[in-house]
């Protein structure tokens, strides 16, 4: 056989920063970053890109982006776009092509930095448009919301919503860095300070009972708005999610996805309400139904389970939705599994649980076991219910 | 400061093989390279991506591609798509949206392959498609033309144009696998059968003092269209590519691009001719600028000087072209030093000649020099019309 092998690695390498009021002009923090990395004397650009629904809730950003800019004299600030916010600026193309456009008129290369601010959807489509242009400029993303800083933003994939399919177009990208400012959480709502938290959970179940026990711990002082809490559970799950990538496929061209718990009917709830479920509501909603599903097919016990599901009502989750009240094999949910093995391909793997901590990997799901923990939980949630209203 | 550290090597391998007559029911590399990969039982799915061109010297193609496929139970073929062929194919996205279609009607998922065969613009097209497409689809290419097979398709690159832009768009993505096959350069036209040997002129000169002999000596045999000359040039010149980028900088995050030698001017000729010149043809004419401004500037002999220029007359190329007479600093081919410049972004860095086979970086070329270089290039030429008509 007549051939030529090719071989080689390429490293990867990032640092994800914690800090408050990053743009404030005392905190040195991305100037100092930025100084490290301009060593061969050409000026480099920065093009800012943001979440409009941040915008809204930071009125001076703009203002303090120029000014910190100003400061920095080997770096000149080209634009700032303005994106729109939510799922919906991956729905469509206008503001991918919008920021194409900015990156070409402003000459930005390989060399200079498109810097994004906003929650998970816009750091999806940042990071995108970011890693197709000229095969990649360098890219820093800024996470504004729970969900993407304690895990999309800090991981290496981006995305865009074609064909009506999540994350039908994407790449693996690795940002240049990622700073992580409590400050965006302050003016979240209430729904998005929480719903991101149930990627927390999920990790936890997945990985690590003790960050399981902190979470059950300190649930309640989360839902007060304590910041240390929320700072320590997104640096935990950061942590969590960053080890997880490093030490396993980063790139996934294996089948195995333990990251995706609870995920394949999450994804679909969310496409299937058309987004109006945010995605953390969905997940937590996939850890209700794939806990239930592991503990019917008796992989984990009882006491086990209702800890689960109680730390989730603990969090503010629904444990239940219309939409998974699966009743016969035919319902739209199950699709879900069809869809989510065809995204990555090869044989289904769905990581359920064996205990809090610890996952465990299967390549099928049976939708008779599907349907019965469906029940199972919707009978869950009426005693709940009656329980509240006594 | 709080920070996280991420670090990751993602390793990245595929084989080149050359064979002839890939899909004769009777050679059974593909058919053995496919069974290896199919593991895990599930049935994989191909869709093959066709060049018009070469779908048009090659009538029996699709046929033979759906009986090779039949005898191959773990396969499934799922489609053939034709595409335009030549530049045109990056140029629109038409075709990149057909095959995105393809690929989600059909079904394909990571674990699927695309499988494009064609010159290197059709493989630059269909590669990003298959990278960007569910993050990336498992993509074999199978190179058609001189150019392809021993430079473009070997690499890890794919890439379409954007805003009048050339590769504006794309990505690195290494192939699973490349398929050479000798066949499909027996239908090429005289003008592609040579336009592809000026990256192996480059390649030498840069690299390869003895490869630079190889090809002065065997420059009569390969315009005699002798195959095993041809090969051995093809094989040479991929793995002299290959090495290079293994060794060095394979997603190219540093400044340097040596492989570009001569291609500053290239490219932009390209552009200003809207790609009536070939890519190869540009690439001699920008060998031959760079060659005789690497003399002028003293860094190579003037006998080095003149042995590049006869083996690029004795494989038929073209040493000057009107728009490389640059007469003023405001000549518009000196714009394509900025735009090769802001292509990869830093400082500029272009190749130059020491000696044959020793390249030297430089990071400023004068645009003085440059004018030098071209009226020394248009006598050169003038004083070879007349010894030929002599």
């Amino acid at each position: 056989m007549d051939f030529l092998q090719q071989s080689f690695t390429v490293r990867f390498q990032y640092r994800v920063f914690f800090t408050s009021h990053l743009f404030d002009t005392s905190n040195l923090l991305l100037r100092d970053f930025l100084q490290e990395q301009a060593q061969d004397g050409a000026i480099k650009k920065l093009l800012f890109v943001i979440d409009e629904e941040v915008a809204s809730h930071h009125p001076q950003l703009e203002q303090q982006i120029e000014e910190y800019c100003s400061a920095m004299p080997a770096y000149a600030l080209a634009a700032i776009v303005p994106v729109t916010g939510g799922e919906e600026v991956k729905n469509s193309d206008a503001d991918f092509q919008t920021l194409l456009d900015a990156i070409n008129k402003c000459g930005i290369d390989r060399h200079s930095y498109v810097v994004a601010i906003g929650g998970g959807s816009v750091l999806d489509m940042a990071g995108y448009a970011s890693a197709v242009a000229h095969r990649g400029v360098r890219h820093i993303r800024i996470p504004t919301t729970v969900l993407s800083q304690n895990d999309s933003g800090v991981g290496v994939k981006n995305s865009m919503n074609y064909f009506g399919k999540k994350n039908f177009l994407g790449t693996f990208a690795p940002p240049v860095a990622v700073f992580n400012d409590t400050h965006f959480l302050t003016t979240l709502s209430e729904r998005d300070w929480r719903s991101g938290i149930s990627e927390a959970v999920k990790v936890a179940l997945i990985k690590d009972a003790a960050f399981f026990r902190w979470l059950e711990e300190n649930a309640a002082a989360m839902m007060a708005r304590d910041m240390d809490a929320m700072h320590y559970h997104i640096k935990r799950c950061a942590e969590l999610h960053l080890q997880h990538i490093a030490s396993g496929d980063p790139f996934e061209m294996g089948s195995a996805r333990p990251l995706d718990f609870g995920h394949w009917s999450a994804h679909k709830l969310e496409q299937l309400t058309d987004f109006s479920v945010r995605h953390g509501e969905a997940v937590a909603l996939g850890i209700a139904l794939d806990s239930t599903y592991s503990y019917l097919s008796g992989k984990l016990d009882e006491p086990s389970l209702r800890r689960i599901l109680s730390l989730l009502e603990a969090l503010g989750f629904e444990l239940m939705h219309p939409l998974l009240e699966v009743a016969d094999a035919q319902n739209a949910l199950l699709q879900g599994l069809t869809e989510f093995r065809e995204h990555l391909g090869g044989r289904l793997t769905v990581t359920l649980l064996k205990e809090i901590g610890v996952g465990d990997e299967v390549h099928q799901m049976e939708p008779r076991m599907i349907i019965r923990a469906s029940r199972w939980l919707q009978e869950y949630c009426l005693k709940e219910q009656k329980k509240d209203t006594r």
